[in-house]
Order: structure tokens, then sequence, then C-alpha cells
């Protein structure tokens, strides 16, 4: 029997404020919802699921460094931090997670300093603009990366 | 009883040659192996679905102009004209439909030309790096926003 | 007795959705309105008036290329292309047809990429921003220049 | 009985010097020759029609901001200005006057510093290259676009 | 009885070492004079003020978020983050908090990436140069903004 | 008994129009409430102030050649001048009075070109977004700034 | 016995005006005329040459996208599309035929915009400048190329 | 008997404060000690010398606009609007008066702003760095050249 | 007798990772192991040594803002905060601390964007390029900088 | 009869290494291989060939000073002086001869600061990517311009 | 009694063509010619003058490094290493001689590349424009700046 | 017994003036007590050291042209060829050897065109700023290197 893949889901900045946080651009759900709607799925797709938020890009960085022998994948969803931190793109690129940029809202739609992402390129894709419903049509996507490219 | 969705799958320059180029950036699968795929998933979810491509951008431009009154919402694998046609971003403004724009390889792991997108202002969302499931992922995102957001 | 000047005119991509295509910008006059106005300006002037449109550069370009001896001079609204052909630049300095270049809108108050024109350098004039009159004023001034540049 | 609609056409820096400056740029008419012409198009078109010219920037934002209560409408030739004046740009925007921007050269075909316009984004329209003709086809259209936007 | 308005002062890195770092640039006052300063002028003024410092950029993002609900008003010295961090950015605009933006130094007569800051534009206003009194008078611009403004 | 400091009050372009022009983002105190509003400030404080406003930058630049053995301090808005006069910035530094620049509205989150001062550099501190209140705070810190840096 | 290669001669958009087009440039032989030259050159060779030409990119692509099987060899001027198309580029690295990228003219000696090549890291080697004969050496270029780097 | 030579001196901003102005950069020569030095100069040479001075671009332009048939030469130090005024460019072009473009400082070793001059490519020659002196030379020079290229 | 040099050596953001972080680019020995290397060259130099990391940048702030009195001179390798992080920069300047930027790698054979460091102006000098040894090369370079500048 | 063609064959810095260098990129050929095949080829062509090697730019320019009545044309691989050197574009267009510019590997393919070239715009033409077959091809063509292009 | 100045004339790349290299753009006088014009002012004027030229900027940075003890001024026309040579500028400082900068053409007329010169900063001022005499009027500038500066 | 590393240490253009030249930048020793140090570091470590010095950018290409067979490392200070010369870039590639780069002084702390070094990408490592002493720890470091990368 297959073992369950292990999938950590990181928020960064300001995404504890989801759902009082313009909710013309990022929707009425708060994070706990979001987070319940992935569990939900997890349980469908039997997945482990860890999700994780902070404001700190040391603890995002802790965080990921701590995957190898702990998580299979990754979705991050970096927030600002997406746009300007290197240490978050050498610290995926590091550990060598497979892992699934997202984004809320359509970043390429607002100001242009948010059309730039340092984690793109060592991630396995991106996806942005399906609102919350992103995390998981990008955990989706990553679970069946996972099962047709790497060996459990 | 609900009407099922119109989708307009729309695939540009050199994507016929998709399975014959660069298998290692694009997969192996081909073209009518893709829309095959994508016509499976589309009686699973009900929707009428409509596939093309090309490799004219006027042919293209035609197409999207024709939406109105045909099609509900746009699948669309611009290609290299992703990075350069003013002329398909002012068409699928113009008609104003709802759009998912997607590519099979993560552009954003490519060459910087390759970064920059003239579509992605104008669509809902934007989807990359998954390979051919790339469709898939962003068929099935663009249906559930139709459903959230749009009351035929 | 002046022989009539033969005047085309050309509209470029999208333009066929006119009066469909974001009214507050371009306004509710359709092609075949703009085109019908024009050739009662062009009875009214005594000019051969002749209008085409296409969403493919290189219909565009064939057009261009074969207006020596048929045509004295050009109005053209390339449209999206304005911004990045360099093909109808050369085709119209090619052929050497005395051109004004027109846009509906006022290009230079919407987005930057739209405030480059390859095609005003090799035209005789540009003009923009006073809605579907100003192919009106473009062909006026066009053949007022005939008249006092051109020896037919 | 529509009152008449008032109109003032100011001109920048040097083109005092019209018809003796550089004739095959700017033609051999002077600015008087200029104003003449214009002033007859009025009679025909039953405009009141104002026309000044000055060196000083200062002097056309003096004149600028005397616009309200006095001028239905601008044409502006604001020469070398065109291309640094934010002082211009505000003054436009500020009194709210519809203005048609008129350059009697193709500036697009010359240096690249001309090809920027600090003022065309507060215009109504922008029309260059047919001489000094250009002044009256600036004229013609802005009235017209006045008789159909404008309630007097 | 008009309520005291409650103002958040946020000091970000490298403030705790005022009056020891670069005292020709900062001054010779400590960030503990610079606090009781501001408190004497709160208690002129009938002010709640709560006075904060983190080099950590999550800890003031975290203090931001905090702020609907315990904070009319915000008086922000980012300090280098100024120049870098969306984050802080996005976390005012989130909470839609009125803030000033306060820096001691002139920073436009510093290096040129001290000119670009990512906060002004969701602040109500900014203030440099004027060493530490900066702080009391974004305090005092602040409040009276609120007053003129805001209704508690 | 200490003299009275002799402050200099400039408004450069387009600011006789205050009241008038984009009352959303200037208010719609006219200027000659401001001049009168810091009239009263100065008789608080015991200052002798002199307030003019000129659209002509090289009356600008006159009265802050006639500074010296005149005036003790600037406060000044250029207005759009801000943003491209080196001669401005060379008068002030050239009889090195000590001076606050200030602007009605937050420039910076307004068009980029606003973001940019060539004044900056070479005064005191500079403050924005305030309102017309900002000459009052720019005129109270400056005056602080001379009563502790400044002998008489 | 050595099978002869197959060579695929394209030409692009504007290149069926050659001889008519600015002769001074371009000089004054016809693309028949190259085309005869190149034939006659074919038969010294050995070759087999298959020569055209459309102003229409999709048709270039169809043609490219066309090659595996058929020809051995590209040589290309792909005229302004050069400059511009990152779909014949995807287009010849796609399908991996070695090509020459010839121009007529000395690009390089011409308008910055011509300088760009997006073709040219894609092929084997390029050529300009020699007039219509850029052609031959081209094709006797490549051909060589072919005989020393490809087993048939 | 040859005709004395015309020559007009223009200064521009803020060379009034010449003397007073950072002697450190600029002399401890007065502007009336300069036009002095250069008076004794031309009754040295046999010139008519006309030395002015504005803070006014459009003074300055109107006194280069009055050129024709008055004078045969220009020196001209137009301080800080040498480096943004296009129109003093456009009215010495526009004039066709030989000049000699002057700077008292070196400006190539001061801000990059100051590195750049619009009046240069449009003048016989420049000359700076040399103090006041360099009038002195720039007159000389500009004499000479009249002397070998004019026909009086 | 000569008191010993107190040394911090400071790693930054994955630095945590070293040895199992791409060894092809960092090599195989652990952050620990880096550690004990430099203690024992510590024990032969006669050096106080003390080695931190985090991937925290406000806890860098922390330790260096807590330099002065501790420390004599630091060893930093910043990460990818190098890259980005002007607090980092500040806070050496901040407390003068002299110190030896380090890099593993050669950073200039790498991502453009890795070729930029905010530190190096601030620091004594910078190495890079020679694995994990670069740390004693700058720790050995520092303490006979400190021997020949600085008096204990 | 017809007087041998007179040509010089110039080699920059390092392609006294070829062979040596890199073979992958440049081929296996030594230098004087390469100038042995030229040689050849000269014979059955009836030229004059000069072949000169030199790693220092001012042996360069003065072997291209003294052309003039010594060499008919020029064929150059000014290997990296190709990319930054001025002095040798300003040699080539003062003696006006006749050059083509060759380099052996397809420079275009590779670092982007080797795609400029200062020499292409005063060349005949360039060509690039065959090897060290590029200097025959180059040799053959310039030898066929002259023949079309000078008498004599 | 005053010992003479002692000054170097250093000619750079291509100068030895001088006469015969673009008249129009150099004048017809060679090299020789204006050396001996330079040799006959410096009788006038008391001067020892050296003059060398060389196409090797090595040469041209040993004569510079062997300035001190020898020579009391440079002037140096350093052709196109002027755009380029950071060495130059570096031994210019280095050996703190006084120089004036000169080119025979107007450098700001011609190709942008020519508009930047690494040895302005470092040199005393900079002339150009005024053809060969340039070199006469730098040469007399020097030497007074030198009567007025410098102590022999 | 293991034969002795060949090591050569290049200086490029004016470090002949070292201790003449800025000795605030470069210290006071000259280039022979930096090479007699550097023997006496070779001696100690049992190296063949060979120093040598050029200005002339041909001369460093020859010598390192040369290297192969000759020496098995090569320590460089190319001075202001640093920044500007691929061709060193080139022939360092070319010839494989080892590298190291050095500085005497932090030339990031200098002018941004010292910030780029076309050398460090094919260096093994980079060092600056440790003033003269930089060769010594270049040459350990480069030895070190050597001892644990090459086999002899």
């Amino acid at each position: 029997m297959k073992t369950a893949w292990r999938i950590l889901v990181l928020n960064g900045p300001n995404l504890q404020l989801l759902g009082r946080r313009e909710p013309g651009v990022y929707g009425s759900a708060g994070l706990a919802d979001v987070e319940a709607r992935l569990a939900a799925v997890a349980v469908e797709m039997g997945l482990e699921l860890t999700c994780r938020q902070s404001n700190h890009e040391g603890m995002l960085l802790d965080w990921i460094g701590g995957v190898p022998g702990h998580f299979d994948g990754l979705v991050i969803n970096a927030g600002a931090y997406t746009h300007s931190s290197i240490a978050l793109r050498d610290a995926i690129a590091g550990v060598k997670v497979p892992a699934c940029e997202v984004h809320i809202s359509n970043v390429f739609a607002r100001e242009s300093f948010r059309h730039v992402s340092y984690l793109s390129a060592v991630c396995v894709g991106q996806m942005c603009g399906f609102g919350t419903d992103t995390y998981e049509w990008g955990l989706r996507a990553l679970v069946r990366w996972l099962d047709t490219h790497v060996t459990k």
C-alpha cells in the first residue's frame, strides 16, 4: 500500500490577515477557512497535510530547512517575500523539495513589482488568480506531479 | 437544469509539434493526446469543449473575436505569442471572456524573455509548469471560477 | 480634370470588434458604420476609397505590398500591431506610400506599451484620440497633403 | 441659438521663428500666416478664436490658468516644452479644458527625446506631421469633439 | 467627550542604536530619549501612545497586523526596510491604518537606494530630515489629520 | 531679545489655482486662505513671513537669488518644477538658505515622475501629504531647526 | 552514392518586394532572380532546393514545423520577424533543423532595433551585408557544415 | 576693412550669483568682473560684444530668437538649463548662429545629471573647467572659427 | 601582553544546511565542521572566537548591534541577504566594526542577482570562491588588518 | 589583365591559442592551419593574401592604419576586442577599407556581452558560426563584393 | 626668473591618420602640421613642449606614468580610448598631473557612445569642436591655469 | 616528493606606480616591495614564483597565453582592465589556469564602474580590500586550492 504523501503548506507575510485584508482582492475566507478546506481535500486524497504561517522570513526558512525527511512536497504562498527573497529561493533549491508556488490574486494584474518572483524558477510550477481555490489547485497539481515523477 | 459551460481551448504557435518538440521540456504526449484527455475531463465535468490550434496569430484573434455568444470560458496556451502579442491581450479583454492562461513548461525557469506575458493581466489566472496536465488544472480551475462567479 | 485620389483604409487586429469592444474607450459605432461614414466623406471629396480589415499581420502586409500602382495614399489603424510590428513599418517604407496613422483612442493616456509606434516614423503624420472621427480627420489631412505635395 | 465656442490657440517656445527656422522641417509660412489662416477657419465655423505665443513657460501657464470662464477649448503646440513640462500638463489637467495637442513636424520621425509628450495624456487627442495645416485639423477636430461631448 | 486617539509608533532595524550610530547623521539622542519626548507630546495632546522597536521585519508585521481595534494611527520609521519591504507596505494597506512615514535624516541627500520607499504610497504622508524632531512633527500632523478626516 | 526669523514661503507653478484645481487632491482652500493661515501661525510664533507665488521658474530663481540678507529660511512648494528644475536646486544650494520642501498631496502615491525631486537633497527636510496643513508643519519644523542650528 | 541534401530557403515579410523596395539598400534583383540564382548553385552543388516566401508568420511556422522528414537544412531570411519572433526561434529549435540566418543588408549598420535577432542563437551561424549574394554564401556554408557535421 | 564680429554672450540661471555662490567651485569674480574682462578682450580683438544674463528661460529664448541680423556668434553658459532645455537647443539650431557652449566648472566632475547637455550637439564646440577664464577661451576660439569659416 | 582579538563569525540564511545543500557548490563540510576548523585556527592565532548562525535577518541585526564592547572584528557570510539587505549594511556601518565579507562559492560565476552586495562597501574587504576555506582566509586577513590598523 | 586583390586577414586577441583553446567551441585547427587553408583559397582565387595576428589592440590599429596603398580588403576576426573597441571601428572607417567581420563561433549563442560589435556597422558585412570555415566564406564574399563594387 | 612649464601633448589611437582620415570631420592638417603649430605656440609662450602619439593604450599609460619629475602639464586627445579606458583615467589621477582633455571634432554631435569620457572627471577641463585649433586653445588654457594655480 | 607549484603573479595597468599613486588608497609599499614580500612567502611555502607587470593589455594576454606548460596557477591584479577586458577573461578561460583575482583596495567601496569584473567568473575566487596583503592571501588561498583540487 502506498504511503501517504506528506505535504507542507506555507503561508508568508500578512496572510494571517486573510478575510480581513482587502476582501475585494483576496476574498472573505480567513486563513483558518482555507486551511480547513485544504484539510478536507487532503482527507479525500489520502495526504498528510501540515499548514503553517509566519510573518517572519527566518521562520519560513527554518521550516523549509526542516523539510528533508519530514515532507515530500511544498505548497507555498510567500506573499510579498515572493518578490524579494533570494533566501527563500535558495532554501527551496537547497532542500530540493518539489514545490508549487501559489498566489490568491492575479499578481500579474497588479503593480509591476509583483510580476517578479524569485521562487518560480526553483518550483515545479506556479499558479495564481483563482482566489483561495488556488491553494487547492496547487495541492492537487503537486500531488499528481509527485505521483508521476517521484518514487516513494 | 444547468446548461453546460462552453469552453474554448486555444493552442498557439508550434504546439502542433507537441510530443515531437523537445520532449524533455514539453513531454511526449502529442496535441491529440492532450485534447483527448481534456475531452474526457469535459465529459466527466459536463462541459462542451472545443479545441483549436493555429500557428497564425490572426487566426487566434479571429477565434477569440468569435467567442461572444458561443463560448463561456477560454483556456489558452498562446505559446511564444504570450510574450509579444498585445493583439491577443486586446482580443481577450475586448470580448471579456473569462480566461485561464496555461503553459506546459515552467516559463519562469527559462530565458528571461519568457517571463513576460501580455496575457496574464487580462486573464482570471495563470498556471504553468505541470506539463500537459496544466491544461487540465486550468480547465478545472476556470470552470469552478465560472460556477462561482458567473450566472448563466 | 484631376483624377481622383485612390485611398486605402486599413484596419488591423480586433477592429472588427468595433462597437462591441469596450465602447467606453472605442465608442459604439461598428466598423461598418465607420466605413460608411468614410465612404460618404469620399463622395464629398471625390475620392476612390477602399476599406479593408484583417486580424492577420501577413494579410495587412500583402495589402500594403500591393499598394504601388493601385493606391495613392494610406490611412492605417494598425491596432495592437502598431506597437510591435517592424514588418508593417518596413512595408509602408518599402512601397513609399504617403500614409496617415490613426488611433481611435488617445493611446498616450493608456498603458505605456501603447506609447510606442513603429509606424509613426514612416508615415506623413499621426492622429489619435478623437474617437472614430479620427479616421475622417486622417483622411482629410492626408488628401490635402497629397493635393499639395504629390503631382498625379 | 448656439453660442460660439471660444477657442484658445497657444504656441510655445521658438514658434515666433516659424517660417524663418528650418523651413525644410516647419514650412515657410510665418506664425502670422498660420494665425490668419486659423482666423479664416474660425469665421467659417463660427468660432471665437484667440491666438497667443510665448517663449516663457510661466506665461503659457498663466494663460492656461486663466482659461476657466473665458475659453471652451485649447489647441496647443507647446514646442520643446512638450517633452519636459509637467507644469503644462498639470495646468491643462487643473483647469480641465478640452485640449488638442498639435505639432507641425512629425515628432516621431525626429530625435527620440521628441517622442515623449507630457501633454498627450491630459489632452483629448494629438495630431502631428501635416505641417502648419495640422493646426487647422486640430481646431476642426476639437470643435467637433466639443459639439458632440460638451453642452454649452 | 472625545476619546483619545491611540497612536502606535514603530521603529525598525538599527534604530535601537540611535544616539550611538553615526551621531553626525542621526543626532545624539537615544531611542529612549526620543520616546520620552514623544510621550510628553502625547500628554500635551491627550493621546494614548505606544512605542515599539524591532530589528525583525516579521515582528513589525505582527504588530501592524494587530493594529485593527487597538490603534487609530501609525507613525513609522521603518529604517532600511523602507526601501525593500513590500510586506510592510502590504501590512499597512491591509489593515487600512492612517500612517505617517518618518525618517530622521534627509534620505534624499544620501545614497540613491534610499530615495525609494515602498511605504510612502500607502501612508497619508511622509516627513524627513528634521532629526529626531521629525517624529514629533509626524505625530502632530497625523493627529490633526485624524481630527479632520476620521470620526471616532 | 531675539530678533524674529524672516521666512520666505514660495509657491510655484499652478498653485495660484489652489482650491479650484482638483479639490479631491489639493483640498478646497485657496492660496489666499493658505497664506492667511500661515500668517496667523507666524504671529503666534513671532516670525516675519513673506509669501510669494509665480508660474515663472525665472521669477522663483530671482526671488531665491535675493534671499541673502533678507530671509533666514525658505518654505518651498515648487509644484511641477520640483521634478525637473536643476536651476532651483542650484539656487537654493547657491544662497545656502535652510529650506523645507513641502507638497500638499502625497507625491509618492501619484505618477512615478512625481517621485523624483531635484530639491530634496539641498533642503534640510521634506514633508508631503497632509494637505494644505503641510505648509504649517513645514514652517514649524523649519523654525525649530533654525532655533537649534542657527545663531542669529 | 551520397543522397542530395534537401535545403529549404525561406523568405519572410516584404521580401516579395525585393528589387522594388529601396534598391539602394536591397539591390535591384527581384526575389525570382535570387531564387533562380540559388537554383543554379543548387544544380552545381547537387542539392535539392525549395524556395518559399510568405508575409504570414504563421505560414513560416507551418513550413518550419513541416521540415522534419522533408528537409536537411534551412536558409532563412525572416526579414522584420527576425527582431521580434520568439515563435520562429522556437520552431527552428523545436524541429532541430540546422539553419543559416541571412540578411541582404548589413543590419548592424541600420536602426538599433534591427541589431537584435531572436533567431541567431538557434541557428548554426549568421551572415549579412553582402546583398543578395548573402543567400548564396549562406547556402554554401550550410551545405559544407552539413557535409562535415551530419551523417545522412 | 573687415567689419567687427558681433558677439552675444549669454548667461543663464543663477549666474547673477557669481562670486557669491560656492566660490570654491565658481571662483570669487562676480559676473560684472567677468563681463569687464571679456570687454577688454573684445577691445583687444576688435569685436562688438554684448553681455546679457537672465534666470528666465523664456528671456534667453527671446534673445536667441533675436540673433539673426544682430549678432554673428554666441558664447553661452546656460547654467542648469544646459541639462534640460530642448527649447534652447531648438533656438540655437533655429537661428543657425555659430555658438560656443562654456561652463565655469568641470561639469563632468560633478553630479551625473550635469554630464548631459542638450546644447552641445548644436554648438560648434564646448569648453569647461577653466574657471571664469573659460569664457575668454570660448570667445577667442569662436572668433577664430568665424574668421576661418564665415565670410562676413 | 597583547589582549586577544575578539572575533564574531556570523552566518546567515540557509547556512545551517551546509554540507547537505548543493554539495557540488558548497562542499560537503557541515557548518559545525567549518566552525570547528575556525576554532582550531583561533587557537593557533590566539583569538577569542564566537560563531553564530541564523536564518533571521533581525537576529543577525541584533547580534551586530551588540558588537560594540564585545567584539573587535566581524567575519560575515550573510548568504542571500548579502544581495538585498540594506539593514545589514547599516548595522555594520553603524557599529563601525571592521568586517570581512566572505562567500563559499564564487558568487560572480552564478546568477547576476548574486553579483551585487550591499555589504561590501562597508566592510574592509571581501573574499569568495575558495569553498569553506574562504572563512579561514577571511579570518586570517581580518586579524592581520586589525594587527596593523587598530590599537587595542 | 586584372591585378590581384590584396587582402589582409587580421586576427585579434587569443586567436594564437586556436586549436588549444576550448576546442569544443573553436575547433581543433590551429591558427597556422587556418592561414594555410586561406592561402590555398587565395591561390585558387588569384589573390595576394597577408595574414597577421596580435594580442595588442595597438598593433591591430597600426596594421589597419597601414592599409591604404597596400591592401584592397580586410577580413577581420577581432576576437574579444570586437565587443569593446571603438578604436578598431574608427580605424576601419578611417582608412575606408572594405571589410568583412568574421567569428568562428556563433557569438549570438553565447554571453550577451558578445552580441554587441563595434565593428559591424563599418564593415560591408558580418559572418559567424561556421567554425574556421567562416574565414573562407568571409574571404570569398569579400572578394566577390570587391569584384562587383570596386574598380581597381 | 620663471622656469618654463614643461607640457606633454599626447595623441591616442588613429590620430596618426590625421589629415587622411575623414577630412570633413577632422580637417586636412596632418599630425605633423598640428605638432608644428603647437611648437610655434610653445615658442611664443616660452614653454617646453613634447608631442607623442601611439595607438597602444599601454604606451600612453607608460608615458603618463613617466610624467612625475618630467612634465608640469598634459594636453591629451585620447581618441577612442576616451570612451572606454579606465586605465588612462587612473593613470592621470595617479600621477596627479594637471590635464586638459581635447577633441578635434564636436564629440557631442556624433554617436552617443562618444558622449561619455572616462577622462574628463580627472582633468582640469575639457574642450572640443574647434578642429585642430582645439589643441592650441587647450594648451593656452592649461598654461594659464598652471600660471594661476601652481607654484613652480 | 611533491614538485613545487609554479605560480605566475600578474599586475596590470598603473601598478608600476604602486607606492607613489594615491598612497591613501593603495598604501606606500612599491611594487618591488610587494614582489619581495611574495617571494619570501613563496620560499616559506616552497613555491616557484614569477612576477610580471605591464601596462599593455596585449602583453598580459601574451603572458597568459604562455601559461600552459609553464605555470600551475595565476594570481592576477588586472587593475583597470578588470572592468573592461573580455580578452583577459577569454585568455584565462582559454588556457584553463586556476586563477585568483586580487585587488589592493576595496573596489566595491569606490565608483560603480569598478564593481564589475569580467575576470571573476572565470577565476576560482576573488579577494579585495586588504591592501597589498591581499596578494599574499590570494597566493596562499590559491596554493591550498591547488593542493586540494589538482594532481600534479
